[in-house]
């Protein structure tokens, strides 16, 4: 059990049977939906683990009544859980949850029935920290059949929007789908074609106007404002800006070096949209931080969400007046929708998605990062020696801004008669069969794309490709700022099929003068974060289909 | 003598014969020192090359008296020059010169022994601009032996400071010179053994304070600074970072891949000081700029320095509240040395070493970047198929940012019983023959060092280095911003020589995790510029001397 729960620290993920090098089997008892970030099992029993649970203790303990358990829920001063028959006061350990403070749903009742939904808790390290709080027994008067009654707990996903049909679907409880390939040629992803990566369930939020943001100051302070305040104080602003998760491309690091844990995403992890809101530099103002001069013991500014996903970014990204941080409220001249954190999320351009919290319900400017796994823990890189099962988590630094990135998502044979007919002959000068590639690339931090270079060969010699329209400085209208890339550059190449040998390779340069690695293995990291050597992809000479999967 | 001129254009500089890939040799007529940015011959002749010039116009031509020349000069409306016996009005052109105001050293002369001196102006491109302002002819009767006397100038570089024997010298004129490997393990590198990399001769300030700094605004008001007014006036800042030349560690890739012109520095084109002196913002603000909130056709800030080498900076970074941007005039706790700016340079930490412009005597706040070589040409990266003839300049931003880097500077093989001896034992929990490596890590944009991978066997294997204490927190007092890292990361790593097969490899990941790319090849560009490939070094597994260079 200890080894299984130490796998499940990981979060892990993968597809097929295999685990991790170890070549475990994955049991299947838990017939899992598991999700970069939290594994989940949402069974419909409540069928117990305890059987699993460490001894308790055997000294004479306090009995505690039900009745009284259930006083100490989440309007209570102190917080009570139990499992099995053991009463533990958690109140202490609230505030140090990794998940936040989704861990109030369970106060004042059992923890089981939201254990069999996160299952990451059935670990042993997560029954050593329990154990810590431990108080007391349930009185045995309270025992139906030797057990306390668990209770039945609603389905939190159960209200999740529907999703297109055309989303390549990687889980459904939390809902993580990927942009397909044929909707990445669009500067502007559509609304409903936007990759979906949520940690939890989608909030269930009517009315937008009503919702309210608290804003929490360095002293404690909390300013309130509704949505409606947001929109009638503050000057709105539309950005352009694609937002890609860190698991982008994870499945070509796994199929190009070794297994990862999370989700086994494609090149669809990351869409584009115009995004319109206020900046977060003016509410922070205006609540009262000095956004000139913070007092120096503020580094950090915390998002949560109302599902109690939370992050963090620097707190010289939340106020730089350059740094474009918005608080969205709607998303391609549409309301935001549903999947993407309506009524409002933040969006941190030029940093991992992650940091863009959805369905925001406060923010708190801190002295240190936000405690959430999601902050600590999930996204971060070690380095390809580091395994997963018991890495320093604080030796990494949290990913903010992104490394530069590249991808091909089309590939298309066209036969020199064809050519001729769809002007691309006079365009490139090309009168033989040829192949058209087409890709985005992009880079974190506000950083320009520069070049992408492609090769026919394998590496061996490269071309430019054509970089498209920068678009975002089309629909950026209102942009507070123009001199930050927050948005993809898409390219196209047209290769003689003559050149081609072995597998096209594409590779971007941002304005630093970054690059991506060559190759897969020496960035490898179990977590499969930042997946950006060259993207690689066979295509054959002539118009047979291409070989090699462009997705996952 | 096209070919030859092209070549020339380009800035050759190689080691040993070759020129280029079609393996020209390089013509040893003008006995060259070649520098990267800047091609010389220091002729003590003023040897004639009017044998090249172009066809004279066969129509009759005004004919101009050698005294009216001589009226033309610096302190005139309009520069007159001649070449043979052509009188050229180059008063349009002065503006466009890439290599700045030091064209009007020439003005009211003969620009043959300035010619002399740059060489790079020996070509037909020159020539051709040349042309297009000839005005006429002198008149015979000031013509001697049928030539107009040239009259002999002043060796520019004969007040150049004398340097530290241990530098490793590239070129004496100007001065370029790496710091030696022994050298490199000091986290603030000795003044004298700073590297030094000079475009032009040193100029020759006598007095610090009476020197002026003259700042040009938008409207082209002047406002004008003496050192003296800088240190009383302003508040002082010291900080600790390192420069890189663009070129550091180009005889890597030169070796890895193909020729590259410019200087063949090794991993020594790099050091770093704590410098002190003032916030540019702050001079800014004082001078009337919205420092909040410039004008927004102000784009660019440009530096001259007073022996006219010309650079500029994005606007942004240089009023960053957070961008660290000063006008030093101390280096290490003393005066600024002559070879490193004395009395008073920029310092533009995070960016390329180029762009923290020495001797500086003007700023111009500015709609469009400074237009000399250095910042329209020499310092950009182009693609590996991209080849020196005749480059699109303006396809590539110039570099600014710095992607992240690192290299080995130290192998030492330890026998076990030296091991034991010297305490890295105990420490490392080694009792074996080791291998003991040290090096540095850096990258721009202020972006934190986060990961240094060593692998002893070409890179199959990976363990993490040990970071060396951050020595900018110490010395950085008075640092107006401790967020940004603007100094390498030395790192230290003990093998045990039994692991050791095949060259040693280190990459360095930086806080975006970005990463170096695994090999040349693929960012191979002809400048040669930025060549931040994995290190690769060549150790062998007994105590044997370490097979391959280090630096050059």
């Amino acid at each position: 059990m200890r080894e299984y729960a130490d796998r499940i620290l990981m979060h892990t993920a993968v597809r097929g049977s295999q685990v991790d090098r170890n070549k475990t089997p994955i049991s299947p008892v838990l017939g899992i939906v598991i999700a970069a970030g939290l594994a989940y099992s949402f069974a419909t029993s409540t069928r117990s683990v305890l059987a699993e649970a460490p001894n308790e203790s055997p000294t004479k303990e306090r009995l505690i009544r039900l009745e009284e358990v259930h006083e100490h829920n989440r309007t209570a001063d102190t917080y009570w859980v139990f499992r099995g028959d053991s009463v533990y006061d958690i109140t202490d350990w609230v505030p140090n949850h990794p998940g936040g403070e989704v861990i109030l749903r369970a106060v004042g009742g059992s923890l089981e029935p939201y254990w069999n939904i996160f299952t990451i808790h059935q670990k042993q390290d997560v029954y050593d920290i329990l154990e810590q709080y431990f108080i007391g027994k349930i009185d045995p008067r309270d025992l139906v059949d030797g057990k306390a009654p668990t209770g039945q707990v609603e389905d939190p996903f159960k209200s999740d929007p529907k999703r297109d049909a055309a989303l390549i679907q990687h889980s459904t409880r939390p809902c993580n789908s990927e942009t397909p390939e044929s909707e990445l040629g669009s500067y502007i992803t559509p609304i409903e074609k936007f990759y979906v990566r949520n940690h939890l369930w989608v909030p269930d939020v009517h009315d937008a106007d009503s919702h309210r943001l608290t804003v929490e100051l360095y002293d404690g302070e909390e300013v309130e404002y509704t949505v409606a305040d947001l929109r009638k104080k503050f000057k709105e602003y539309s950005i352009t800006a694609t937002l890609q998760c860190s698991g982008n491309r994870r499945s070509h690091m796994t199929q190009a070096s070794r297994p990862t844990t999370g989700l086994q995403w494609g090149v669809g992890a990351i869409s584009t949209a115009t995004w319109t809101g206020v900046r977060l530099r003016d509410v922070l103002a205006d609540a009262g931080l000095d956004v000139q001069d913070p007092d120096e013991d503020i580094k950090h500014l915390k998002f949560v969400g109302a599902e109690a996903y939370g992050a963090s970014i620097p707190i010289d990204k939340a106020i730089d007046r350059h740094g474009d941080v918005l608080l969205v409220y709607s998303m391609n001249g549409q309301p935001l929708p549903r999947d993407h954190g309506f009524p409002l999320r933040a969006l941190v351009p030029g940093h991992v998605a992650a940091r863009s919290v959805k369905w925001l319900n406060k923010i708190v400017v801190s002295d240190e990062e936000s405690s959430s796994q999601w902050q600590r823990r999930d996204y971060k890189c070690f380095g390809p020696n580091v395994g997963a099962s018991h890495p320093d988590w604080d030796a990494a630094p949290a990913i903010q801004e992104t490394p530069v990135q590249s991808a091909i998502t089309a590939v298309r044979q066209v036969k020199a008669d064809r050519l001729k007919d769809s002007g691309l002959a006079r365009v490139y000068g090309l009168e033989e069969d040829s192949v058209v590639l087409e890709g985005y690339a992009f880079a974190g931090g506000g950083r320009h794309i520069v070049r992408v270079d492609i090769s026919p060969d394998r590496g061996r010699t490269w071309m430019q490709a054509q970089l498209q329209e920068d678009g975002a400085k089309m629909g950026a209208s209102g942009s507070p700022d123009d001199h930050r890339a927050w948005a993809w550059r898409q390219w196209r190449a047209v290769v003689p099929a003559t050149q081609i040998s072995g597998k096209f390779c594409v590779k971007a340069t941002d304005d630093s003068y970054n690059v991506q690695p060559d190759t897969f293995e020496p960035t490898y990291n179990f977590r499969g974060n930042l997946a950006n050597a060259w993207h690689r992809v066979l295509v054959s000479r002539d118009d047979k289909p291409v070989e090699g999967q462009l997705g996952k």
